[in-house]
């Protein structure tokens, strides 16, 4: 047996004792997680730094995302302690009815059993996705990133630690410390001990896990996202909108991508909307009609209406109506979010039914695709495909069902 | 573009067409192919005739599953009329709820899009699988087995051409009657189109469909089912049980393959139990501790435990409890059906939570597994995977979801 295999299967055999602990349990494990951490804040800190100091030739938004202080750490035990008010959705009957040959069906919600994540150099990522299967009955196995070794064995190492001085069995949360490709390969198609994968992290990771995976996958993450400004607009709204969807946080993937606006008040509305973009900093690519609209605007390629820019760009696209908007929107977006900016209660709702997207926003600004702004209180990603799951996964997205069906000796 | 890619490519262009119909056009869908395969029952005949001669050679119940006849067609026919009775998933409004920013969030339950399907010589499905999309309003490529190209081109035909001359789009349905291997390879990666895929048929073809499909997968069908007689239960009733498990149709996968019998009934309950397993044909292997008890039983081999025998066979294994008879099902089952018989509360709780498969019957047979048995008045399949769908598929579970967010110019 393999390493990984080994570690799959070591997840495999503890994810029935995790599955059964009660709720009272299972926030006790939260609570011994989140004082473990400020305690041993030290020791985190100390590997934290020789993951920093191996790749201190890496980009600063890397390092960033990467590097721990105290003052993280805290929010991510913050984060675990938030947890602890939420319903643990295991063993929940979702339905239960009879039939006709007298059997009686009950669909249980149980946990998904071994979920395991390929995640990018984050470190709170470990913690994070920790507190999630601890509250969804799940075991998991981590396979994070070589940039953040050092920082996950200490992380997990604490964990581990205080869970099992505090006579709670660990063992539900494996860590695969060999950071190769082919680990990862190879984790990606366990499918004895594997029941979901989960990537979390650039569209290159998530490609490769697709295409090389026979683990069943949720995919998340990838976000072209869209505002259409439709020709009844309320313009200082639609404004509003579009600044917030780029600039709030462009790095992240309910960012804006892309502007979309109808012919009819594209005169009106472009260019004070261009100008006060590029004052910000941002580069705007768009279709011929908008470059003869606004000159400083540079010819927009195929290429970028498919590209999410995650960065300080937005392309811009001129539309004849509603209908064009969407079929536009339904070629070129990654299916995550888009919105319309509109008076017209009929655009409205065709935007809304036609649209093919995980979340679809009227008068919104996409940035609210987000676990916890739809009050799900914690999120595991945003799934973009969809079976299973699709936009903002919480708690409930990291379950199965099972039905559970009582007879007195019911033959067919 | 290749031919498999373009008939996918139709499928997805034409999938809003379908996705939008209103509930009465799709009863009215329904109905037109209903008349239309009675109508037509000679040429879709003459089709069958031309595929059963072409493998006059092959085993006796692979044609019979192959061949069709005037009462069959009629009986796919009511299958289409019985549907038009049950209520489109499509629009649902499953959750509506405001969060803190004012935002109204409706969770909407829409098609998947574009579900694949690739299948074995059983034209039934053909049509079934066409009645279960224009239900659930999706599109649909069909990708059937050459032993059945003939009979599959004049059902399809036969179906698009009534739903043309009656003034609707048939381009939704979409066959590929390129059936060699490599077209269902190329199906299997043509993720620009497909939404989902689901095999249906046997284990080595859904074996081969999750080890090279990167489209996202619903595994179907294998059943290796367990009847777990624990000490307490009610003999008799463990015995009817036991036989309508193995004999009212011993070819499906809600058939049952294994019995397990606590240590302390073995003697009692075995000797008759198998005799008249073996009265009514069937072939019995086992444990030493049952050859020991009833000399007629060869020993079963650790092969013969994971194996759907789909036949009249049946691998027998003593235990000593309860908890040994969960680790025996957990370790060898497909997790797709089993079923406990037993006097004891207790035991049928705990069988219940801890056996981590898609049904788990208390006192009835697992032939129960099935979308019509639990009331769901339709079927794709039974999922034997954790993800999307666990157990019977009906419409709903060939749905997706999306969120639909209303505001009044919200931003983050």
């Amino acid at each position: 047996m393999s390493d990984v295999e080994l570690v799959c299967s070591l997840a495999k055999q503890n994810s029935s004792y995790i599955a059964e602990l009660n709720a009272e349990d299972r926030n006790k494990i939260l609570k011994i997680i989140s004082s473990a951490l400020k305690e041993k804040a030290d020791e985190i800190l100390c590997a934290n730094k020789a993951d920093l100091a191996a790749n201190a030739d890496k980009p600063a938004h890397m390092l960033d995302r990467l590097a721990l202080n105290e003052k993280r750490i805290d929010g991510i035990a913050a984060g675990l302690d938030d947890l602890c008010s939420l319903a643990t959705p295991v063993g929940e009957v979702i339905e239960e009815w009879s039939v006709k040959s007298g059997l009686n069906i009950k669909k249980v919600r149980v946990p998904l059993g071994v979920i395991a994540i390929i995640y990018e150099a984050r470190p709170n990522v470990t913690v994070d996705v920790i507190g999630l299967v601890v509250k969804s009955g799940n075991a998991v196995v981590l396979r994070g990133s070589k940039d953040a070794i050092n920082s996950n064995k200490a992380l997990v190492g604490v964990i581990k630690g205080a869970l099992k001085k505090n006579g709670y069995n660990p063992e539900f949360i494996q860590l695969i410390t060999d950071t190769t490709r082919e680990s990862s390969e190879e984790l990606m198609t366990c499918r004895k001990y594997v029941d979901v994968l989960i990537p979390r992290g650039s569209a290159g990771l998530i490609r490769t896990v697709v295409e090389k995976a026979s683990v069943p996958v949720i995919e998340t993450g990838t976000g072209n996202c869209h505002a259409y400004v439709e020709k009844t607009a309320d313009l200082q709204m639609a404004k509003n909108i579009v600044l917030n969807g780029k600039l709030s946080r462009p790095s992240v993937c309910n960012a804006l991508e892309n502007l979309i606006v109808d012919r009819a008040i594209a005169k009106d509305f472009l260019p004070d909307m261009i100008s006060e973009l590029e004052k910000n900093g941002v580069e705007v690519v768009g279709c011929d009609e908008t470059v003869a609209i606004c000159p400083s605007v540079k010819k927009a390629s195929d290429e970028d209406f498919y590209t999410e820019f995650l960065g300080l760009k937005i392309s811009v696209k001129i539309v004849e109506n509603c209908e064009e908007a969407i079929a536009h929107i339904n070629k070129y977006s990654s299916s995550h979010s888009e919105t319309i900016i509109t008076r017209d209660e009929k655009a409205a709702k065709r935007f809304s039914e036609l649209i093919d997207s995980a979340a679809v926003y009227v008068n919104a600004s996409t940035r609210f695709t987000d676990g916890f702004e739809f009050g799900f209180g914690a999120e595991m990603g945003i799934s973009t495909q969809k079976i299973h799951a699709r936009g903002p996964m919480g708690l409930k997205e990291l379950t199965s069902i099972k039905y559970v069906i009582n007879g007195n000796g019911q033959v067919r």
